[in-house]
């Protein structure tokens, strides 16, 4: 690094170890924080937000990457951290302080608003929480801007930098339109019996799901795998990157494809080039790419044929009692089955998406102001039923799943649809360029598909935006064919079916 | 609260709020950090500790807290809130933020090399990092300054505030010519059998741990039991207290009295009155007060005849193999054994305090720069030689015992003796105030002394300085009257033994 760039180094550092200490904060209250710390954890983590945003907007760090950016002399990669940090900054210092409390203060309040409603079965005691938390946000939005758009835009482009309104539903509109038949057929077909809930003892399921996280190459000695209610992927740094999953002794699928599906973010943060550590390209482009990860590696391999031939005998010696009659071939259907479904967490790889859609319709629709909060949870129900083909039996069932509008997250569902997309396009690209790649599956090597991902995709960090990265892999940008085709290819040959091109 | 008092108020909440994550960062270091998180865990640290000093230094703090302190309508917490801030302050803003930052270099090298030369078993490769270390103390020190006195009461005022070398020296000097007589006598007593050497098998030991810091009063919903190699009491806030012990399944010592001895500090920090909590008056006004509550339960209660009668059958029950041919009395006189030893923490409660004095000395010593580093490990043995009468084999057994001078925390020790007589004097005016206080610790009743220690001493938090708050409490400020007394007694009866007033 030349001299001149040191400075403003030492800056994305300290920015970088705030936003560290808030990942340790954040984790330890999801899984070791004692009960009655609740409240004093809340200030703190409110302080180092408060603390960060502060040194972000700082005016001596806008004149450091003002100069930086006339400096012609800054190699590449200093060039792509002025630029994501000008991005993060000129975000942040368009909402004033006094805006980011009172989202703080209505976001504790919307979480305990939405615990309330869930325990009360209905919606209409968490609609004053969240009718105060949509008002900030479209202030928010407001306040960012949405030159040419729409206020959706502006939060879009928190996690997926870039992506416009008009832009994702066209592409969320095909999509449906070409998934919404081929869940059609799939839900014909066969229920298959359901291998994955019985007798599946505490202590083997980790063992598993430790097992599956080294051999995905997880480095257990640069992070750790730890349980909480809601699993999520957090940490410091890429040398202490935390994931968490539950363990349900009835059932193997929270566990494994929970491990897995967090194991694919982490290898993500663990995979970030040393030389970036500590500054802003140490990070995920999008979220929508993040969440490629996450998906490959749940679905794309863990609910690959191939990999159940590899670990079935493995699984199935260790739970003899649940699955002493089973074989790879029965295990790998009970874990593709295609079922219209309410829950989203739940749903298979094909109508997941479709719980997407609906809620981005709803978030646009929300951002305007152009529904009546009284009348989102029919309008949720009636939506499902037309996407999904089920209809909530309540709240709960419905409108009051998730958690993310709890907090006034509107922006981030999208992203999971973008990660399934992304995530076929790079698992074609890597098939094409590692010809072999399901044979080794099948023979446990898993270093193969990772160690592509790691200099493909991990390593380069946020030097290019998601979008160019992935065309600079795969030769071209997002797009739904690479997914469609994944899933026909995987469900015509488990059902025998041939697909028309219409459908 | 004051309107006016707010802004203040704002400000000690965030230094309290940065201190907590610290307080986490420094816990999660030595429970749950994957191995290769160190370096980055470091540099979290370090930047979090700039923050703190930082804001601490901030001329706004400065002029807030003049501006209240020639406010006569604040309360009398408010103004002891300002006093301590003050205090604190001002030693922050005498030392120059690049000495700030040099020492936190020297003590990571510092901590380094001391693993290093203990693992060669050679203090000279430590002597390099403690010179450095010892050069950036006496800066320090002298950048605080010692008015009429000397460097080391700089460092002492920092953990002992207003405590001087000179009237430490003489508090320690009385004690060692009372303590030694004892132990001389004590050593000669034939040396009971060790119970609790044996098998102890580890889930056993965490039950008992948890049930007896339960029955303690600590609150585990406010706080935690976990496992590391240097048992401490950590945390972030009185609602999330966090304690570690370590657990030798040979030996029922370090668990035990390790989780009773961080119990006791724990029930201090959880303590605290609950308007105190994120002002500076949620805080022991000394770390010898605070280690005073740690060495009461550890030694005043879980060392004393009533405590073993009542634990001892179940202690039995739970570890049969190596309790069964035991009873209360024998286990009752191994946990007392006084013996001549090289290690402080394994000492028993009359010769700990000479290990104090050693280390006392030497550190003024070392202060004045009036002993050549290349001495000091034969100085450690001739001294050791002198007070204990024993003569550590090598530097791990001798100088390189502890941690504390890796990371140059020079004038801690003493707050450990100081302890011990505020432990005997507040433990003797409980006795006073509470007649039934044996009995109630033989049938259990753990609560008659902790309400009482909650009530005169925890509840008060930094509202006085130590020896006045022990002052109200017992009548007398330090003394080491009652120390010596509780030994006599104690071991008068376990010994039949009569002191004659010269011994």
């Amino acid at each position: 690094m030349a001299p001149s760039f040191e400075p403003l180094l030492a800056r994305m550092q300290e920015l970088k170890d705030l936003a560290g200490a808030i990942g340790l904060l954040t984790w330890d209250q999801e899984t070791y924080l004692p009960s009655k710390g609740g409240e004093a954890r809340a200030d703190q983590l409110s302080t180092l937000q408060a603390l960060h945003h502060e040194r972000l907007v700082d005016a001596a760090l806008g004149s450091l990457l003002e100069d930086a950016r006339g400096d012609a002399s800054l190699t590449g990669d200093a060039r792509a951290m002025v630029r994501v940090l000008t991005w993060e900054r000129e975000r942040a210092v368009r909402v004033p302080e006094s805006l980011v409390r009172e989202l703080a203060q209505a976001q504790s309040r919307g979480l305990h608003a939405w615990h309330q409603a869930r325990a009360e079965r209905r919606f209409a005691a968490f609609l004053p929480a969240l009718s105060r938390l949509l008002e900030l946000r479209r202030a928010e939005a407001d306040a960012i801007g949405h030159p040419g758009g729409e206020r959706y835009d502006a939060l879009l482009d928190a996690y997926e930098p870039g992506m416009k309104t008009a832009r994702l539903r066209e592409v969320l509109e095909a999509l449906e339109s070409r998934l919404v038949p081929i869940a059609r057929v799939l839900c014909e077909q066969p229920a298959p019996r359901d291998w994955l809930t019985g007798d599946f003892p505490v202590a083997a399921q980790w063992r598993l799901c430790e097992q599956v996280l080294r051999e995905m190459g997880f480095d257990l000695s640069a992070g750790r795998l730890d349980t909480s209610v809601h699993p999520f992927t957090g940490g410091t740094h890429p040398r202490d990157v935390r994931l968490t999953t539950r363990v349900d002794p009835r059932n193997l699928r929270q566990a494994l494809f929970g491990a897995m599906h967090e194991g694919g973010h982490g290898l993500y943060e663990q995979g970030f080039d040393e030389a970036h550590y500590r500054t802003p390209l140490a990070a995920a482009p999008s979220m929508g790419l993040h969440e490629s990860q996450s998906r490959l590696w749940e679905n794309m391999v863990g609910r690959s044929h191939a990999f159940w031939r590899r670990y079935f005998p493995q699984v199935q010696a260790e739970f003899s009692a649940a699955l002493g009659n089973a074989d790879a071939g029965s295990v790998y259907r009970t874990v593709n089955q295609v079922t219209r479904s309410n829950i989203r967490v739940d749903a298979d790889e094909v109508t997941y998406n479709l719980h997407i859609v609906l809620r981005f319709q709803l978030e646009v629709l929300l951002m305007r102001d152009a529904l009546p909060l009284e009348e989102l949870p029919r309008e949720w129900n009636e939506r499902t039923e037309r996407l999904i083909g089920v209809r909530p039996a309540d709240d709960v069932e419905g409108v009051l799943q998730d958690i993310h509008w709890a907090y006034g997250e509107l922006g981030y569902f999208p992203t999971y649809a973008l990660g399934n997309l992304y995530a076929a396009s790079l698992f074609a690209a890597a098939r094409r360029e590692l010809p072999g790649l399901d044979e080794a599956i099948e023979h446990g090597e898993l270093s193969l598909i990772r160690e592509w991902l790691r200099r493909r995709v991990h390593a380069e960090g946020y030097r290019y935006p998601a979008e160019e990265l992935v065309t600079r892999i795969t030769g071209r940008g997002l797009t739904d064919a690479d997914f469609i085709d994944y899933l026909r290819t995987k469900y015509g040959e488990m059902y025998g079916l041939r697909w028309d091109s219409a459908s």
